[in-house]
């Protein structure tokens, strides 16, 4: 059975967002949207699920969470791990860029912001995450790193919901069969997010001859109907799209970080471990030049540089927000190539319905 | 009119390849072969083409040249350009790999294939290809390093031979243009040789938009039906073709360098300035690996560090056939992330049949 059968969508265009309204949109529009969980305590994905329930009466949207789970943050106050040479750097940093130091007072809000996001990144709050999406209507849940926990296979083959998991290698996508994953999403090295090195047109094929007959999507430099074609002639079954919807109408992403990615040419990318801590592609800036540069101390493992980025760009963001010259050069996010294409704020639908028309476009120019 | 009929072509796949058994297949194959020139001196090059004339029979073929075009060698020993950490580092190289060290001797063989080569890839050097292969039958120029010089531009026009140029940017296409290329070939990240750092995927169709009408070629992950179709959904009107024919039984590949290439997966390419002195993607070897390691003295610039690489592949290939382990350790050579695809060695001849086949089986799969 084709997959858009099995998922009942009209087309297999699948949108990675943060953001609920971006989600809704594209599932309204035909297409699956996928919310990332990762930003999201337990009762506020709860909160977010029943508006999606409610938004999109029935047609099927799905949940991502991440599972690096090397570091399990029960009882442990996560951001006292990070070393001191590291703050120190971030102190000079904000210093360099004008910025008023980051507030590193116990229990403060960037602390347990980082206590926070690093109890939902390991395997437990993974867990706790999926047992409040398989209380709603969610018709996917997808694993971003590394293979799902047996666990989290469990909990979904019981709810009767497919399990998604991203790989940039063969290798990765035979553990990840093992694990049990029903669908395999090939990302190539040109996506924003954790990336790997193979490029999406050299992956796809490979990974579609390994892992026959499971449905694997291309994710990776998709935001066009001409793009999803080619996807589509590499031999996957749909396709896989997150930075498209960063500049969308719906999306959450910051001002100042949407006007970079419309300015951006797809030069202006770089897979960093800055801000994770494992190679990310995203916007190249003060942030990631600074952290890659000859004075760092090296960006730390995943997930301590997660803590320590989110703890700072919850003070960078906003401060771009209003302006401030330093905050707007350190500002960034995750995003692929195809940020170079994004030049223009539309509304989710629209995006859906012009890769449908080019796709279409795109078939009849091949047609013998 | 369609750049198959213009070039008087039946499939538009565009084999590039330093030998000419390859170009002679594939032009033979109904596709269009293309000879790497800057291996040979003038003399060789006109007894090459004069035995494609034959072998081809009024099938048009093509010569790639390299014009990087900084350093203009007439009258001077461009070996002795080259620093002695470097010498130093090299020998220390061989030393390390168990092989005897490289000679330096004034007029030593290497020395004097060294000026040879940077003769070549000199903007008078390539002039002086050009001006034989235009005594030849050939239908296509191609510049593989930024924009054509206006003397070779005026000699093809002359001729009513069209130019291509390769280019990595949207930039570089646009210069181009300018320059008077009439085929643009846009070549991803993964392709072997100098290549940008913008994937096939995401740049084949921001060039295609932004050089319109010219015609575009999609270079980079290309070496099968698939990705053929991909490519021609992305908007490009053929394929430029390198690494697939580094395997074929034509190919005159080292055979140490070839088990490499069979044996290797995508992830054993890298993009590395140790060959040539700009980045170019190759088999990971102990050669890259040295040169971008801690100890290196770090590449030089082009061309001196091509001249520097091609004397010490001159001798480290034939210890690397004799079955030196040292060597076999260092032999590397250009290719692209394919490369992990490439695992049986076929005619040439079949790889462009098999080609056609799995293109046509593709476009089937996407029609509505």
């Amino acid at each position: 059975m084709r997959l858009t059968e099995r998922l009942g969508i009209d087309v297999p265009i699948f949108a990675f967002s943060h953001c609920r309204d971006v989600v809704a949109a594209v599932t309204n529009a035909g297409g699956f949207g996928v919310l990332g969980a990762v930003a999201y305590s337990a009762e506020q994905l709860d909160t977010e699920l029943s508006w999606l329930d409610r938004e999109t009466g029935g047609r099927p949207y799905g949940v991502d969470v991440l599972v690096p789970g090397k570091l399990d943050a029960r009882g442990v106050r996560v951001a006292d791990l990070i070393p001191e040479e590291h703050r120190a750097f971030l102190d000079t940093l904000f210093s360099k860029y004008g910025m008023a130091p980051p507030s590193r007072a116990t229990g403060s809000q960037a602390g347990s912001a980082a206590d926070d996001v690093a109890r939902r990144v390991t395997a437990s709050g993974a867990t706790g995450l999926i047992e409040v999406a398989l209380k709603h209507r969610i018709g996917l849940i997808a694993s971003a790193l590394g293979p799902p926990p047996p666990e989290m296979v469990a909990l979904a083959r019981e709810a009767d919901v497919p399990v998604a998991a991203l790989v940039g290698t063969v290798e990765h996508a035979l553990r990840q069969r093992e694990a049990g994953a029903d669908i395999i999403v090939a990302q190539g090295t040109e996506a924003g997010g954790h990336t790997g090195e193979i490029s999406t047109m050299v992956l796809v094929p490979q990974v579609v001859d390994a892992v026959a007959p499971i449905p694997v999507l291309a994710a990776g430099g998709i935001a066009s109907g001409r793009q999803m074609a080619a996807a589509i002639a590499l031999g996957a079954q749909g396709v896989w799209c997150g930075s498209v919807w960063l500049t969308t109408e719906e999306a959450e992403t910051p001002q100042a970080v949407k006007r970079k990615f419309l300015a951006a040419s797809s030069l202006d990318t770089v897979r960093s471990r800055s801000r994770t801590g494992k190679p990310a592609r995203q916007l190249s800036s003060a942030w990631t030049r600074e952290w890659d540069g000859e004075n760092s101390p090296g960006p730390l493992g995943m997930p301590l540089q997660m803590l320590l980025a989110e703890g700072a760009m919850a003070t960078i963001g906003p401060a771009a927000e209003r302006g401030e010259p330093g905050a707007v050069e350190l500002a960034n996010y995750f995003v692929g190539q195809v940020v170079g294409q994004l030049d223009q704020v539309k509304p989710a639908k629209q995006v859906v319905y012009e890769m449908i028309s080019e796709y279409a476009e795109a078939v009849e120019r091949l047609a013998p």
